[in-house]
């Protein structure tokens, strides 16, 4: 198996948003933010993303690592060192990694019980 | 932080629709088409939005602005000046900014209580 | 106003699949894939699409057109000439234009009445 | 007709998930992640999927034809050779071809009977 190097080193997304109420059960279906992060290479990845908002400063960096050839989901809501992140604002963030990387979105709402959403997306961005 | 220049000038869509009826609870919930748009320079971007129908001529230009490293979310069903956008057609659009953004198009039907759909997907132009 | 040109001459998908059943009311909610064209340019689009299948050979050339400055909305269900596409297969496609396009895959799924599926995709092939 | 060479060598896709849990009637409504494949090409395609995950080691390779100018769907879930799929657990892919191939990918969660959703990408890497 040789070294592979899939993706990009900067991806985007514009259109985050997390409401305050959740209806579904816990821990698969309340409403939440992804972003899904695959380390095709032999190296680890150092990830950085920083988060936008409508009003005020970005916050960030928030920063981990991917192991090689391992995929790692992180929840937005869970990010909180150095900021949380706060609930029912709109957000955009921007992903930064040292090595090339395949950065996949997931939205998920389940705010209302009949509006079960999802999208997916990420722009490559380099 | 360095002056960071995400994404694209230009971009388009071409499946926007909005229905005419809603079942959905104000304001979260009811049917709209939205574009995010994330602005990571420190510069203010100036955003120029021309609307296309299956009809008539193309409507616009709708200008507003986003701030420096901030998101801006744009409902279509609030676009008013120089043309209210109708409801119950089809419609495409193209986006132009004089920095680099990141759009996303975010789209919500709730017209029917069990059909909740989404995509979110804008096309980069240039 | 400028003569633009967005999008590609070239276009494919390849997760098209109408189900045989449908609960949702005529006309809006039935089981249908769209191709949404939008041409932006001052010159009519003439536009061809081929549809490709699991077993026997593609069927085509379907043609239409696509007016300058306009949006078209094809519903591949409505696809006769020269075949009638057959309802509860698998199918993909590729959409060849004269002058740039963008074009968005609209799925639509009301065959149970609460999965009400939509993935919106095209991939921009030239 | 001519001999088309749509779509890329390399696809990636990081976000995949499959419950063990799922409410739907077989065989169309079970959860499930689908990769469909376009050849347009006069030449049968070799596909070969490698499958990464959270902890341990990549599986595969999961190896495949595709006809020429045929589409081909592979559920995950029936990879089983040379290694069966878990499921509730989160994985991403790489899809590579020895001739260019569009590849979607979809999901389909009915493991609460509300909540339906569906995205749709890949992500074309070479």
């Amino acid at each position: 198996m040789t070294n592979k190097q899939y993706g990009k080193k900067q991806w985007a997304l514009s259109d985050g948003y997390i409401p305050l109420q959740s209806t579904g059960r816990e821990p698969d279906f309340v409403s939440s933010d992804k972003v899904s992060i695959l380390n095709t290479s032999f190296d680890e990845a150092t990830i950085t993303i920083i988060l936008y908002f409508m009003d005020g400063e970005p916050a960030g960096d928030y920063k981990f690592k991917v192991k090689p050839e391992r995929v790692r989901k992180v929840r937005i809501n869970d990010l909180i060192d150095p900021h949380a992140i706060p609930l029912g604002v709109s957000y955009a963030g921007v992903i930064e990694s040292d090595v090339p990387v395949v950065v996949q979105f997931t939205k998920q709402n389940s705010a209302q019980k009949e509006l079960a959403i999802m999208g997916t997306k990420a722009y490559p961005a380099d």
